[in-house]
């Protein structure tokens, strides 16, 4: 496909000067450059009304988010050896922080390369591709993957929901040597097992990796609930893991047995909520609540009723814990800030009668790197709380 | 002193009832309960308009903040007794969260124990008291600390300008067996010495020890720039340590040789901004800089200012730093929002044509514990941040 050019309304390059990548089609110049000529996944050189260079990226005329910038360096745009280039600048940050190579490879826009992520399960490398213009670049993408890190298997976990909205088709494809059911994962020194092909996102919660080891010194000889959440192996003296799903269940059972602590971890299938009450009926007391739920939040207009959910979610959890207990809560909704909802969690623990004292602040671990410009890229909060009665 | 009333206007009640524990001056009803007859210090028993029982505490009829709630229990009001118990509950979070005994003991309103701050130094407790409620019970503190944590020596670094605003004089005072001229720190398997009797605060700023643990792995190796900061001896290759104040340095200097890194660590004298500017000049480049100014904003008409204070001070830090770059960046300042500090650091670097990665987040350290419903007891923010260049 040939590079087209993309003009901007006046003023509508405020965001991107300010380090911003995305580009809405309601800011394009149509009478200039007409969006409707273009291909889904184009390439674009993008202008300002006047006219000035701004960078280059890829358009994709059917999405709210029609066009997103890649490179500012005007000789070096979107291509393979981009690719490599940005690949290896990812790769040196997490190999300084990450003894072993399980983590997040490429962040998508935190990386500098929107529309894509990569996960690395040692010589697996899992990638989701999420905009027409990434799709565009799927062999190049494979090519400098194996550049960089010469993986034995690629699998492709294009199946994801956000496709639908670039018009993108939703599939699973492994590429290389045939993987095996489950991929391995090495995290602070425990070992796990996820589902290669199924499973939320790629398999594993990269995101939660640092906060899972600052939960040691908490839970250590704990009686711990988790709900919607995994830290299961890491010295707790019992833990109940609650979840919806039977798979994740099915997940937490095995990696306990594969770190020889059956003895240690249970299992509940229910509706967080459901079971949560049911427990507080049960009169059952605990001394560490873990809270992770799956966004509540996932569009702005769900603001309202999602704080609701991330308020009485927390309550219940203060009515489980002991008299001195702890909770590491967490939300991943980019749309909840981190004010809001450590206020949210402050007036749950008013309405319980609890004082909280607030310990530590979690958020996605370095392997997941936030872009100061692009809010979007920041979406996990977690924090550590300890929970007093009143005072 | 006798307990006397103290009565809120209408509706005054609503911060105290969210959490709160701070009373001014224009919510007392003082037809109702005048403040002129009351002694600096003197309990108190807190109602509302409608006469409902609100909590006890101590007034000061001098101060702007002029009463402070201490508990919500009736039968429990400040005391001797009530000491021991909030020391035992602060006591039981630092033994589990540390391994040796050098951290905050007691952190003020984040304790439930406003006006009273205790460090504690292995067998010395080095106490400031900030409040003229709180130095009424000073025999009572010195009798609980007695019994909780037994300390041989008790230092009342009573020295504070913000004293002054209650009224009260100001002192050093040891209590118990002659202090050195040096306390012991232990951090992390490493030793410091720091000035007993003189030098900032209590003499180690405990606040700042998880992120200097965190750091580790970022200087590892690394050519360092400290700017009124000190990491010092963990793993860099070679580090610059920056500061206005000979004490401080000398303590970096004499800390070096107690790690026996002295080869490695060298210092220099000066006003940040001017050294940061030379260094610029001679084209110094840091592999990582260390960014921990005194609170730019101490009162929050000096936010714009102080703002811009931050703003430059991060400018100059990133023209520092090499083309792959690690800032760690930190702010004091209460009235500077987290938010607001990433804000004007991506300004900088957008000044600077970087292009910033948010790694990581740090707060103060858990034995300083905020108060979800005190804003005030928040104020240590700090960003790993990795500087590339533009994309």
């Amino acid at each position: 496909m040939t590079i087209a050019p993309l003009k901007l309304k006046k003023d509508q390059d405020r965001r991107l000067r300010a380090g911003h990548c995305w580009i809405y089609s309601n800011e394009i110049d149509t009478k200039a450059t007409s969006l409707k000529g273009l291909e889904p996944g184009q390439p674009v050189e993008i202008f300002s009304q006047q006219n000035r260079w701004l960078g280059s990226g890829y358009v994709n005329p059917h999405s709210l988010i029609c066009g997103r910038l890649v490179s500012r360096d005007r000789e070096h745009p979107l291509s393979g050896s981009l690719l490599v280039h940005r690949f290896n600048i990812a790769l040196s940050l997490r190999e300084r922080l990450y003894q072993r190579p399980f983590y997040r490879l490429v962040f998508g826009e935190g990386d500098g390369l929107p529309g894509l992520v990569v996960d690395r399960y040692g010589e697996v490398c899992v990638v989701q591709v999420t905009t027409a213009g990434m799709e565009q670049m799927k062999d190049a993408i494979l090519a400098a993957l194996d550049k960089v890190v010469h993986p034995k298997t690629v699998i492709f976990r294009n199946d994801t929901s956000v496709r639908e909205m670039e018009g993108l088709e939703r599939y699973v494809e492994s590429v290389g040597e045939e993987p095996g059911e489950a991929l391995a994962v090495e995290e602070h020194g425990l070992q796990f097992r996820v589902p290669a092909l199924k499973g939320q996102k790629t398999g594993w919660f990269f995101d939660q990796a640092y906060n899972r080891q600052r939960m040691a010194p908490y839970v250590d000889g704990k009686r711990v609930l988790e709900v919607c959440s995994y830290v299961g192996a890491r010295g707790a003296s019992e833990v109940l893991s609650v979840d919806v799903s039977r798979t994740a269940l099915d997940a937490v059972e095995s990696n306990a047995a594969l770190n020889s602590v059956s003895d240690r971890v249970r299992t509940q299938r229910g509706d967080a909520f459901e079971v949560m009450k049911q427990l507080r009926e049960e009169r059952e007391r605990f001394d560490v609540l873990l809270v992770d739920p799956p966004a509540f939040i996932k569009r702005r207009k769900d603001l309202k009723e999602g704080t609701l959910a991330y308020r009485r979610i927390n309550q219940l959890a203060m009515q489980l814990l002991s008299k001195d207990g702890i909770l590491i809560t967490s939300s991943c909704s980019h749309h909840m800030s981190r004010d809001s909802l450590l206020q949210t969690v402050q007036q749950a623990a008013r309405h319980t009668d609890r004082s909280l004292q607030l310990l530590e602040q979690g958020a996605q671990a370095p392997d997941h790197p936030i872009h100061p410009a692009i809010p979007e890229t920041a979406y996990l909060k977690t924090f550590y709380l300890r929970a007093l009665p009143s005072f």
